[in-house]
């Protein structure tokens, strides 16, 4: 009696979670790492499993109709995501544009009567930018402080790191940008516009913010965790197409660096939101060409349009190229370990002080900024322009009316080299560092000393309390001694079509390779950014070695930089050791925590507040004392369920079996994991001694087939198990004892019945068409096509 | 004693298994699904695991030396499959624009005096290249016949196509795409092209053919099933980077469109590839600009510079572009249609007759093509051309000494629509059609007629036993129907900033996403040969209506194509109906063939010939009668073991455990799957009958730990596991009786030790580190970095 309405029970749960569809494929762990940490940074993404079932079945009640509607959310969030970090993009370009203009331009103009007093003003402006970024940083949004790739990263391997996806980081990060980056430190925004995409994914995802009562019920169909998971990779996409208008690359960025799963049915939205994101870029700044932004012209957008480059190369300018790649490899790595050390010092001993220390770091480094990026040009004489010709392009670097290039030098037909880099804006410096027939504007002496001071001030810059990328720091420091070496080429090759502008272009590439190791999307990048497809080859052979040089010393950037904040991240390949490794000694030192089928609510109760596990396999005693093994459940649910109370039973007995949607008194929506807060704590509960008599069966919340291995299972294997499937328990069990059946290729090629939709709730007509699939598949078979056109036989039929 | 035997003899298997990384996962199968048909055109792969292990102990005996080689030899081989596809597609375009420009050349200065013998001399030489093609393909290369894509598709999903990857069919491809390219059919050479790469990677993969004594020893190195389709997905970049000289859409389409595993580590590789064949082709263009490759100038390759067509597009415009993408997809999904049914029934009635019938049919085709492009063009009147002028960019598109664009018209300043279209390379057509600055070139007439002919020859001819790609088709027909609406959008809005040629573009680009279904890579590929990047979003825009109304009907053209041909893709998403089944009910039918653990040969010969599966559980017998099963032992290795006869033995006791070197008596590299024969058959074995009677122990060859999973576990969660592991074989057990742990995040995050390849044999230390990781685990953690930061400790300790 007690076995068959067991059998009953788990037929009924087996119905219900056989209909979920990768109910636990695609589900992401990330509690169970952070069981013995702090709670309070990190939490459980245990939520998805019932949330899951909730959804679809919801879905089922509202029918086709909902379905279509789902779809059209989808896309018409993706159109959202693009528009919205399109616009972001463009304000913090048009205010950081306006504030270093206006910031240059003040200097300028007082300096032609004090380079003191103009020094001041330059140095408190920037003071105060930088002080209202660390400000907002540290009083506001702790979260907003760095570049934020790591953690989106974190976030998208399966960690929910608290308050990375908020609407006051998000804020935090545009505004914090703002200051960082228009009061000139060493950093810059794009980093950040990746983490801002993702902000406005994933809030856009929960329909806004309902913290600050901007939610909108309607667009509240994204509950599962996959589903944010896939908004939040479309909003790096289009943070990375939006801060370097480069949609192709925004998509391999997001493929390449940040995401840990990926399905091509995504990548066709994630397109689509980088294309949108082109789209706004290109109609504003079409805007602003008409001067209606103010300082922001031109400028503003990383965009070196170097196609009037170099045309061709010869074989022999291929050492000096390599030589760049070695360069790039050999400073990245540097690069990486010192902004690691740094960063573990500042974490352990500077940041433990408290804000106040915060902001006096940050400005502190803004002044000596300032200082050296005053200072340093005054030292450097002024040049003659070059004779200005129409016919080889030759220009002054600091034409009338431009906007940067401002300095010093008073006659108009002058110009600072060492200004020009230095004291300008990050885009106008990039674009002379860039620019292609201007052989020799640069003295060597000028671009050394540049480089050792931007390279210092990169490396300390990093890791204060303030937005910051590493992208722009990274172009700077590479085209500095890409053009060094090019101007090593001029001189040894005696050629004129050798073009310093296309090495600093290879030298940046170097650099970011050879700093965060990415391949094919930092490609594309430098392909789209500089619009020019024929230095394709050219950048792959810098960054196929300066990777491989790097990579002989230390890892990437962001790997570096996640292991220092603790994010640790599930790599896609198992480690070595787990060659040599099963699987039962992966977990012996656990005591494995178990579950009856009716557990009291006193027992259940006491087993939650006794450990941190998450996942609780549960076991039921049939005849003749065996022991069944018949599910999972989550401590999540069981906490939904002592707190709702509406689940208890007065009988150890187990609950009706024949009345399964008696049996779920809940609306699943309780279930799914609310969208910023930290969920219920078993502190929170409160039961009456009356309640803890109780019991409760846990046949309708469990989830009956979690995934087995056997014991002595090689690591290595269930390493991929875990990680390709998204899992977040894998139960270890004894060897079976026989073999029930084998599955192969050849059993899972059921065909799909037109009307799908129809036989949804038909199981017999499923299976009835699944018989004729095997009568198919039975017959002997002489022509060796026959299987295709059975098939298509009944295709035509 | 013997389950102590046992117990070592496992211990034995698990320490050889265990080391394997990726034994099972990566690993695909093919085999089993075609179990019961023809073993001749579809064969088992179930070679990568000793494969693998064989592979794994000559790499550990080598030393770390050969990994750099193997990492070197990877390197290299991308860059020779990158040059000989690149050189494959430059002799192919060479070939065709040659054969094709003498061909025209011929036929127009013969039609000056009589036009019915310019009509006998073209039908004719068209009759000779496509009866060259069609031979060649029938009697030498049948695999060589149509596009490959699908084939291709079925490769790298897991099927083995017999014949696919020869040398033969590399040889039956290029020379029958000339033939058929040439020969003026209504079809293109980029879907060949495809499969010449791949043919090219898989080839270089091996180390040559051997059948044709050009192989080399030194690369062959490639023995795994991984690094083979590896290969084979860089030679399909390759194809696509060549066909179009797009490097990024070689990659996207290798990414969205072929593979079914993917890897980020490949990633890199595979756009190394594409822009190596982008550097030959570019290469090899340059070198015939100067006139060295007689009729191939700029035209042959797919390259239509639009970047000086439209600039910028009015929102009024969306409208008749979105009716672009909904003929595309209307057209599309009736071409797909069309060509299934053409297809089936040409492979069922009329190629039953043999290769004389297929010969008799293509030439057929040939001369009504030939026909209709030489006929229909005298039925258009010549028109004059439009004023030359060069301030407006208006040219006649028949300038003097323009390869293509011949016919009829005696005087210099006058030209026949319908020719440049019909009586034209594909190329030159094409780059007629989208040629901007040229509003009413083409009158809606010709362009009409063109449409109806064309697409219904393109549906005709795609099938025939000939090289067949539907790129250039597709492109044709899209671009007539795009230039129509642009025609009309021309007169309705009376703008004169309306380019048709852009029209044209997007036309292109719906009947692909109509017909094709692909999306991301058909915008890069799009973009990329257009060289007009601010046209991605309206491409994105017709391309997301057209796949949605193609979608409302049918497949995609690659899906039904493999349907037809019987090469049944595991999809990367679970049906429908799995949701409610259970693994049992998926293998219901199968009764379970099993092996002992020591196996009498003649019951193991018995056992092998009394069905066709490739993988048996074997099960031991333990005290009291309980059985264990002890792993998974493969056919083809069972073979190797009756064919080789060195590890027969007398006794039915287990071999001596203590040597597993001794038991271990073959050279792995037998167990490696050959690379073009069809490995040992059961019938190829002749035993004595004292051989019969004697016993094989099985634990040395055999997997101790496939994957497993509960006998009602829902089948959506088996199909997601077999289908992303790669999986052959699942066992499927009863239910387990108890836990012996769980394993999560936490527990397999295993730090990395520095010196991982020096503890490889050392499991001592290893074990010694895992401890420390897990002493850190367990430490009441305060701060919510400490993780993080014990890691760091270590690294920086």
């Amino acid at each position: 009696m007690l076995s068959n309405q067991l059998h009953n029970g788990l037929e009924t749960a087996k119905l219900l979670w056989s209909r979920i569809p990768n109910s636990e494929a695609g589900e992401v762990d990330g509690g169970s790492l952070l069981r013995n940490s702090n709670r309070n940074t990190v939490e459980s993404l245990d939520y998805e499993v019932i949330e899951n079932y909730a959804y679809r079945e919801e879905q089922a009640q509202r029918g086709k109709l909902y379905v279509g509607y789902y779809v059209a959310v989808k896309w018409f969030l993706a159109l959202l995501i693009g528009i919205g970090t399109g616009l972001a993009a463009v304000f913090i370009n048009i205010s950081v544009e306006n504030f270093a203009g206006w910031k240059f331009a003040l200097t300028f103009s007082i300096i032609q009567r004090s380079y003191f007093a103009g020094f001041v003003i330059y140095v408190l402006i920037n003071l105060i930018l930088v002080f209202s970024s660390v400000y907002i940083v540290t009083h506001f949004a702790p979260a907003a402080a760095g570049s934020g790739i790591p953690e989106i990263k974190g976030y998208l391997n399966g960690l929910d790191i608290h308050g990375i996806l908020l609407f006051r980081t998000l804020i935090g990060k545009i505004f914090g940008s703002i200051g960082s980056v228009g009061g000139g430190l060493a950093l810059g925004k794009e980093g950040p516009l990746v983490h801002t995409g993702a902000c406005i994914a994933s809030l856009l995802g929960q329909g806004g913010s309902s913290k600050y009562h901007l939610s909108l019920r309607w667009l509240q169909v994204f509950k599962s965790d996959r589903d944010r998971r896939d908004l939040v990779t479309c909003g790096c996409a289009a943070g990375v197409a939006a801060a370097f208008r480069a949609p192709v690359g925004g998509v391999l960025f997001a493929l390449e660096e940040v995401t840990s799963w990926w399905r091509s049915q995504l990548m066709w939205r994630v397109f689509f939101t980088s294309a949108i994101v082109a789209v706004v870029v290109r109609t504003a700044m079409g805007w602003c060409k008409s001067g209606k932004c103010g300082h922001f012209g031109s400028g503003g957008f990383i965009i070196w349009d170097t196609s009037d480059g170099q045309e061709d190369y010869s074989f022999e300018e291929l050492l000096p190229m390599a030589v760049i790649g070695v360069i790039g490899g050999l400073l990245g790595a540097l690069f990486n370990q010192l902004t690691f050390h740094i960063t573990y010092w500042r974490r352990n001993y500077l940041h433990k002080k408290g804000n106040r220390v915060k902001i006096i770091e940050a400005c502190l480094i803004s002044v000596i900024t300032s200082a050296i990026s005053f200072g340093l040009p005054l030292l450097r004489k002024c040049n003659p322009c070059p004779e200005s010709d129409h016919d080889s392009g030759i220009e002054c670097p600091r034409p009338p009316g431009m906007y940067g290039n401002y300095f010093y030098c008073g006659k108009d037909k002058e110009y600072n080299d060492l200004a020009t880099i230095f004291f300008n804006t990050q885009d106008d410096a990039i674009r002379n560092l860039f620019s292609a027939k201007t052989i020799h504007e640069f003295s060597a002496q000028s671009l050394l000393t540049f480089l050792v001071m931007f390279y210092t001030l990169a490396v300390v810059t990093f890791g204060t309390a303030v937005p910051a990328g590493q992208f722009v720091p990274g172009i700077m420091i590479g085209s500095t001694y890409g053009r060094l070496v090019g101007m090593f080429v001029v001189n040894f090759y005696k050629k004129l079509n050798v073009e310093e502008g296309t090495y600093a272009l290879l030298g940046a590439a170097s650099f970011l390779g050879g700093s965060m190791r990415m391949t094919v999307s930092l490609c594309v990048i430098m392909v789209e950014i500089t619009n020019n497809l024929k230095l394709l080859p050219l950048i792959m052979l810098v960054l196929l070695i300066s990777k491989a040089v790097g990579d002989a010393f230390n890892e990437g950037f962001y790997e570096q930089q996640a292991r220092l904040k603790g994010i640790a991240l599930l790599e896609s390949r198992p480690k070595y050791q787990m060659r040599n490794m099963m699987a039962k000694e992966a977990c012996r030192n656990q005591k494995v925590v178990s579950f009856p089928r009716i557990v009291k609510v006193a027992d259940a109760v006491s087993i939650l507040q006794s450990n941190l596990h998450n996942g609780f396999p549960v076991i039921d005693h049939v005849r003749n004392g065996e022991t069944l093994v018949i599910g999972l459940v989550l401590r999540s649910h069981l906490l939904v369920l002592l707190q709702s109370k509406v689940d208890f039973q007065h009988s150890p007995l187990p609950c009706d079996p024949a009345g399964v949607s008696k049996s779920i008194r809940h609306n699943f929506s309780e279930f799914v994991k609310p969208v910023s807060s930290k969920g219920i704590s078993i502190e929170d509960i409160h039961l009456s001694s009356d309640d803890l008599e109780m019991y409760i069966d846990l046949v309708p919340v469990l989830n009956p087939s979690p995934y087995v291995v056997p014991e002595d299972m090689s690591l290595t294997k269930v390493y991929n198990l875990f990680r390709q499937l998204g899992l977040r328990h894998i139960f270890v069990v004894p060897r079976a004892s026989r073999v029930v059946g084998m599955i192969t290729r050849e059993d899972l090629l059921i065909e799909d019945s037109e009307d799908s939709a129809s036989v949804e709730l038909h199981s017999t007509s499923v299976r009835g068409h699944r018989q004729y699939s095997m009568i198919s598949r039975n017959v002997d078979v002489e022509r060796p096509l026959l299987n295709g056109l059975l098939l298509q036989d009944h295709m035509l039929g």
